[in-house]
């Protein structure tokens, strides 16, 4: 029996870098995908109310998919070499993160994909903001993500949690925007392909179900 | 000269937890604070085009807000025990920045604190969307905060960046609020009250500038 067990929504969502996380370091977890009419009976059970939470398997519930994903990133030797590194790492993920719920406003207005999913209806899309999202803020980002990969990996030549964090966070993206989006950044390009090209995140990915978001 | 500047607008919004974590560690540092005229010069120097940003003294610039807090926290000895202690205060500090997020929402819809003050111009508060943070959002969360503060601080004993940052966020919430919302919890209100007696803190919430976000 996996030691881990991740609980969310069956999107990628968030907690698509977790599993990538997970699927990078090779260790087996169990991955809870929580349908829609399953969720109002289990949301009281959990600590704030809200997915993803991780058990660690030793009595403890862990909340907040970047917390989580830093966490495993320890624990799996995928941290940062000093204590700027990893403030360097932290920041870059909290701004893949801004953008992510940038995306969703776009998509979905106000809810989070959680409650959307939870909801089981979809409000049209704000064609106006996401096309601003897609052609004027996320390049701004991409440029500079690009730039601080110029090494091989972020702030570096070594993978780290945040790089594979990033595989994980453009794959929901890519979907999301049903689109793919690195073209022009070959630093990143080469990040997503070195983590979706190991051996263990190949497996993972083929035996993930099909989602649409 | 203080080895520290974080550059931040003149307000509390998401910096006044980090000013806090100087005041209270006894670190000077300079508190840069940025007029609504003088950011569109400044905003092509940062490195995402963002505030906060905390110049660490040696050649390194650190961005997010929660990246800077937990970077500090390390510094000055005021982490978690050990990685899960670490991954708790992690996601704490990241359910008190996504409420900071519904409340600037409901507040400022759907601009930042940052982007408002840049821009000069308040547009009207929602009220019902207030008074639905304030009355039903709020309480969930502080009710579980003060559980998890049930030691004396959160998860434990000792103080911790944690602890800090929710002083912070606590006056920023207030203010902005134009509230006191502890009334009811116990143990948060100790918590904000160690961290706000201590002498230093004392001394910074003496000096520094009124603001009214």
């Amino acid at each position: 029996m996996a030691q881990y067990k991740l609980t969310y929504f069956n999107v990628k969502g968030v907690s698509e870098p977790i599993r990538y996380l997970f699927a990078y370091a090779g260790v087996e977890f169990e991955d809870e995908r929580v349908e829609k009419d399953a969720w109002p009976k289990m949301k009281a059970d959990k600590p704030f109310g809200q997915l993803p939470v991780l058990d660690t398997g030793d009595a403890f519930v862990l909340t907040q998919s970047v917390a989580i994903a830093r966490y495993l990133g320890k624990k799996f030797n995928l941290s940062g070499k000093d204590d700027l590194h990893n403030a360097q790492l932290d920041a870059l993920v909290d701004h893949m993160a801004d953008l992510q719920s940038k995306l969703s406003k776009a998509l979905l207005g106000s809810q989070t994909p959680a409650e959307i999913f939870a909801r089981g209806s979809i409000p049209p899309p704000d064609t106006t903001e996401i096309a601003k999202f897609e052609n004027e803020l996320l390049p701004i980002f991409l440029q500079k993500f690009n730039a601080i990969a110029a090494e091989g990996f972020f702030y570096g030549s070594q993978a780290t949690w945040a790089d594979v964090y990033f595989a994980g966070w453009i794959d929901t993206l890519e979907t999301r925007l049903k689109n793919e989006i690195l073209g022009s950044y070959p630093n990143l390009t080469h990040i997503k392909r070195i983590i979706q090209e190991t051996n263990t995140v190949q497996n993972y990915l083929e035996k993930r179900p099909f989602t649409t978001m």
